[in-house]
């Protein structure tokens, strides 16, 4: 079971401003094999009417840590919650794997309205 | 209570010229668990009839030194304190904050007119 | 025998995104002398219904370990070969060879709309 | 359970020689909040009448993934653990750890012949 | 009133291996002015029976927070306070400080056996 | 009293071309304490009629060392003064300064064709 | 007298694609002084209906280890050769040379249509 | 006395194409203290009828080991003096200064039609 | 079967002198799994009567290209055959493997008089 | 007038440990032609019984701006004062110098018990 992404309201929703969360520890299984793959995480947005919580969004990254999944699959899942939870109105996030059988992946997702992307 | 931010005359208010003041020394609390924060904080703006005086930036920014506050929160609060003090024509305000919980994050919000950036 | 591409459904495709592969270890043979040839092979895609499987790229660019090809050769039929696999909206191939006879050459072929490339 | 850590006959035993494996990917659990840690082992010994196995060090390291354990605990563990296994006549292990907390912890345990340093 | 600094048992006391913490988050308070001062520490050691814990540590740390204190003297508090919690054989404690009126200070003090230096 | 910018007439007038000058050696004091501040200054210019002389720059940018001036002040004055000597068709000054309370400022302030940057 | 420059099917001539070779071993002579010059030269070009053969370029390019020609027609001959030899559907010869009584020269030169530059 | 500027015939003059000479090795007299000057120079071009040959560039460069001129007069005395020995379609010259009394210079000067610049 | 080292006479064996030969396309297969294994193999050494031919060399490397054999075994094994080959005074082989399961290894070892060494 | 400098009593002066202050920002001025000379100041020492207050170093480094003094003499000058004022077990007083004349300048100069440098 996932852990539930919290948030809080955007204490500035007149304003459109960026957010930008690096994570450099995320790990999850392969779905094929059930070996540990790790990733960088990027997650950039303009919020709407609230905030992604930090330490719940700690929490909620963690519990990949168990789960077999395909990069496509998390990195569009990842997007998927945290537009589901926090309603942004523009969000990308992207996935930099680890190398696996000599293979470097990339895997790079986004949402809503492009002209908010700077 | 916060200190006052001080200004004083734009010695030059004819002119729109680019004033950018970094901060390395940063730190506030976490309004969660009141542990400290750090961040790197970036101002850039161009003057109307007034400018920041350092002084009392320096002692304005220690004053967060102990309260409570989110990253989205601080960074829109420190450019719309400013831009109440000064009036800038354009500004934007960045923070980098120092790993939590194995996430980096860094906020940017901006004022005023954007033709005015470079 | 070339060893087959699989695939697995894109788990998201009512949105295009990006999927990165960069393989480090792609070795060939000269189609002329026989030598061995070395390469950097990177791959990226907007994928259509269907994502490529990863252990089978890796083992489809092992085969190439004992084929004489030429570099240009290699490049499309390697795109050929994908795009045939897995139908993507757009692909690029870009191959980057080891100094050979004092020659570093690059390859670069591409598929689909260009409107998709980043 | 951790898994067992598997050996083969040094293939030149006669000769004092340098095997070094840097794992960029080890995890552990903190013992006290069970919050997941991220570490890069490096070990580098002098064989005696065998040699680690790669794939089983694998193993072995992920085995940490789900166990609670002090930073200077698994450094000195995995040290005991392969000198148990393998004989060596000389290894160093390092642990080089992510920020937690603000603090960045690098823990180095030694065993063995230092002439053999290098 | 300090953070006590807590210990646990040296989990490998038979052994002198190397532990170092670095701190990139110290800030005390000038004892002249009030002003706020950062520093970067570094804590190395040789654990005796006893190894610090790293939350104890991180806690006694923020409670220079408040403290208005030289840089001289943090120093050799820190490697005062520590050896008393945890009777290391060997300890250097280094702190580099952020630039004063143009000036950048770095101090350094050791304690106990020096052959243990590496 | 400011040493006098001299210039000497432009040898090539009817050509549009670019002069930049980087000193790196620039000090004066600040207006609120006395005490010394340091700056990089940037000046570059498309030339009028005349060229400004360098070891009366060199003087004029000396006259500083015992002048209390804000740092946005000090920026206009150098353009203003240098504008007035020698009525460039475009110039732009560029201040950096030393930290100062942990800040660390950066003026720039532009004047006339802007199309005549590059 | 002159290598000739061996050709073979392109063989994905429905696509548009570029092959990239970079030579660092190119020397020819000095026409005034019969001294050796060192250049790397860089051929880009997209294939019309043949490439060129590397071996072929290799013994192609070593022809000029003997021959007096200037930087500027050695550049334009290659790219007129190559040229003749593929007829591509475009193409570009950079050469960089070696210092020559201080001074370092670079030579562009291109061909064909300049919207398959990319 | 100049050293005169030879020319050679432009090998290809039915393309345009670019050359670019680069002289690390610049000296000057400064006009009013009679103390050596240092510069690289940078010469960019697309030919005319005629190129630059290079031992005579060199030679006319060592005319100016001798002669006293300001920084701005020699950069555009040698694009002058180019333009007017080989009629380029479009030039840059640029010259950097070593740095004297704590300022480092830049100068660049540009003949011709812009749109040929890369 | 392996391709035999060919050597040829050294041509100054009254002097101790270092001969480095970096290989940086060496690739072998895992004995357990058939897979690939990519390395870059360095080969450092003081002659004796003989020197390695390079040619043979290459045709040597290239003959592990279908070899089962594990990283330890064909670092020995080639410096085995190389001091076999041309009996040098000192010589060093190490191999630099790429990643693998997460894990770089490193290889080395070293035959003869280390007062050679450098 | 020079300005004092202060000095507090050493905190810790039961244990040898090492002080560093680097000044990046001094300034004095040419005993021959009155210009202003810059450089940077690192003074290392072993307390004795008091160390240096920083405040009263920077006004004592500030104190030089108005007087020509030779690098040699400076720097020995400095080396006295502050041994006079501290009396240090060990010290050294190193300064860097922008370049004059196309000649960057170090002068280094010690006190003390060697034995204590590091």
């Amino acid at each position: 079971m996932m852990n539930a992404i919290e948030t809080f309201p955007n204490p500035h929703p007149a304003r459109d401003y960026h957010i930008e969360h690096q994570v450099h520890e995320f790990t999850s299984l392969c779905p094929m094999t059930g070996q540990p793959d790790f990733a960088a995480i990027t997650i950039r947005y303009v919020p709407g009417s609230s905030c992604i919580e930090l330490k719940s969004l700690k929490l909620y990254l963690h519990s990949f840590r168990t789960k077999g999944i395909f990069y496509e699959d998390v990195t569009n899942v990842i997007l998927n919650n945290l537009v589901a939870a926090c309603s942004p109105k523009w969000m990308v996030v992207e996935s930099r794997w680890s190398v696996r059988g000599g293979i470097h992946s990339v895997i790079t997702a986004e949402h809503g309205d492009r002209n908010l992307r700077s």
